[in-house]
């Protein structure tokens, strides 16, 4: 039986420097991004892919805010929603032609999923992760009043909607995944951290919120039992002291020496922060390997050759 | 083991007259319908849901269009991958919800789903069908200048472009849909008819089209083999003479009387042509029942005291 890989990608991956984003764009990204895959599924990987959706989120609250004097407008997890299709769309496809491109015959497909959240949870009493476009004063001020909105100010370029970044409690389709995975069938789930639901005991109801998606991918790659959970970033490796004079590569770490150096400081908050909490927190429970890596490296961090490996 | 279905439900029946179409308004008309789609599958029938996604995908391009000086837009493939997440994200919760209410315990699913049409399909030479906002003769003009679009004039409202509507050839996710469903999961798929790709023989690439959901869904109830299609429309079933001194309501009819009908002129391109034509197809290619009828009937056409049931 294959070994079984999450993985996750960003959602900023789609989107090069300089680029605006056009779907050609991301599919000509995603495309060198399934490449990378279609390798590891080539070397006889099973594969579950998970993804972010930071620009196309923000792209689509702004498309709904727009037209909102025109037709019904997108609350945040509709938005959510609506990337999952549209993100899925985008990487089935680049997966589907690497595949075929590499002379192999798998399906490919996109599952939208829902990740339940407490309602409790004190991220709702402090929203804090900045979504969407940035505003002038007197905008944000006036959503602010009428939409209840949180706002931030961003030292340079003005004002931003903040919302809850929840933990992630439980990914719904969690058996479906697993089944569907399990069949042999290249499964993209969980886009953009998964849309974001709170149950009152008995029924499910979106919530204005966003998950991070390395959380919720170590969420569903503990659930799902994955034998190797794969975050892949910008960056080759996990670094100490990231770009100072005595910058330094890991190429294998611990859990506890990794604990050790996020108490030191050594990984921000908005950047390697999460991924570092979440290959600690699949590792803990119970997982056997995990790999922070880009994606150009991929192949040689599963051989040991590049990237940061984490086991227990 | 159970009987299988496949219901086709239309994007309209998620806004009512009057409705702006809001998120809220949608999912409470979307649990009216599936409060009737859980008392069939309590009675013992697996269904595979189907949707269209008219107003919908209108929406999807004007909020695109408006927002398309600041961020990157939908072609209307995109457009309609998203609604495939907007709508089964919609309908999934309100069967869930249903589902929970009626105390059955049964996972729902949507799969976005992509459908095969001809690159030379002579549609794409006769772009007929109208999407999206209207707008004025110069603006329109302007579009069709700027962007290649096809404009038509519609009589009292003004101008609008529109698209082919292609026969659809081969569902892509067919295989998956059938296993899924086969395994009791209540599948939402082919949502808006399904996303429109052509194939250069071997890659898929998404086209500016829209498919006739009622069509593609007659494509996947033949494929998949299920034993029983049901349209599911505004009127509780098939009429002849509609709304004149003389209308009858046909409670059975054979597709050789449909075929008759249909050609003295009895169902419009706009509205019951299409859905004829599916249930002609669906029989004619092997089906055993189709149903058209509403949702509020839907029990008591399955019973045959409502309903217009055809059969070979």
């Amino acid at each position: 039986m294959s070994l079984s890989a999450l993985i996750a990608i960003g959602g900023n991956s789609l989107i090069q420097a300089g680029q605006r984003g056009t779907i050609d764009e991301q599919y000509q990204n995603a495309r060198a991004t399934a490449n990378s895959i279609v390798k590891m599924i080539a070397s006889g990987w099973n594969v579950i892919i998970t993804h972010g959706n930071g620009p196309q989120v923000g792209a689509a609250l702004l498309r709904s805010e727009r037209a909102s004097t025109e037709v019904y407008t997108h609350p945040l997890d509709m938005c959510v929603a609506t990337t999952q299709g549209e993100i899925g769309y985008i990487i089935q496809r680049a997966m589907q032609f690497e595949l075929q491109a590499a002379g192999l015959i798998r399906q490919v497909v996109t599952l939208p999923t829902m990740v339940r959240v407490n309602a409790d949870d004190r991220a709702f009493k402090n929203p804090s992760k900045p979504i969407g476009p940035f505003y002038e004063k007197k905008v944000a001020e006036q959503r602010k009043r009428q939409l209840g909105w949180d706002i931030i100010e961003d030292a340079a370029r003005g004002y931003r909607r903040v919302v809850a970044s929840p933990e992630p409690v439980e990914v719904l389709e969690l058996e479906l995944i697993k089944t569907i995975s399990e069949m042999g069938i290249i499964t993209i789930a969980l886009g953009g951290g998964g849309i974001p639901v709170i149950s009152d005991g008995k029924f499910f109801k979106g919530c204005e919120a966003v998950i991070d998606k390395d959380r919720s991918s170590a969420l569903l790659a503990s659930s799902a039992k994955v034998d190797l959970f794969v975050i892949c970033t910008e960056v080759d490796q996990v670094y100490l002291n990231y770009k100072k004079n005595n910058q330094k590569g890991l190429t294998v770490a611990t859990i506890d020496e990794l604990e050790q150096y996020a108490a030191d400081g050594q990984f921000p908050a908005g950047s390697m922060g999460p991924k570092i909490e979440s290959v600690i927190k699949f590792i803990g429970n119970g997982g056997k390997k995990a790999i922070i890596t880009s994606f150009d490296k991929l192949m040689e961090a599963l051989s040991g050759s590049a990237g940061t490996l984490i086991e227990l």
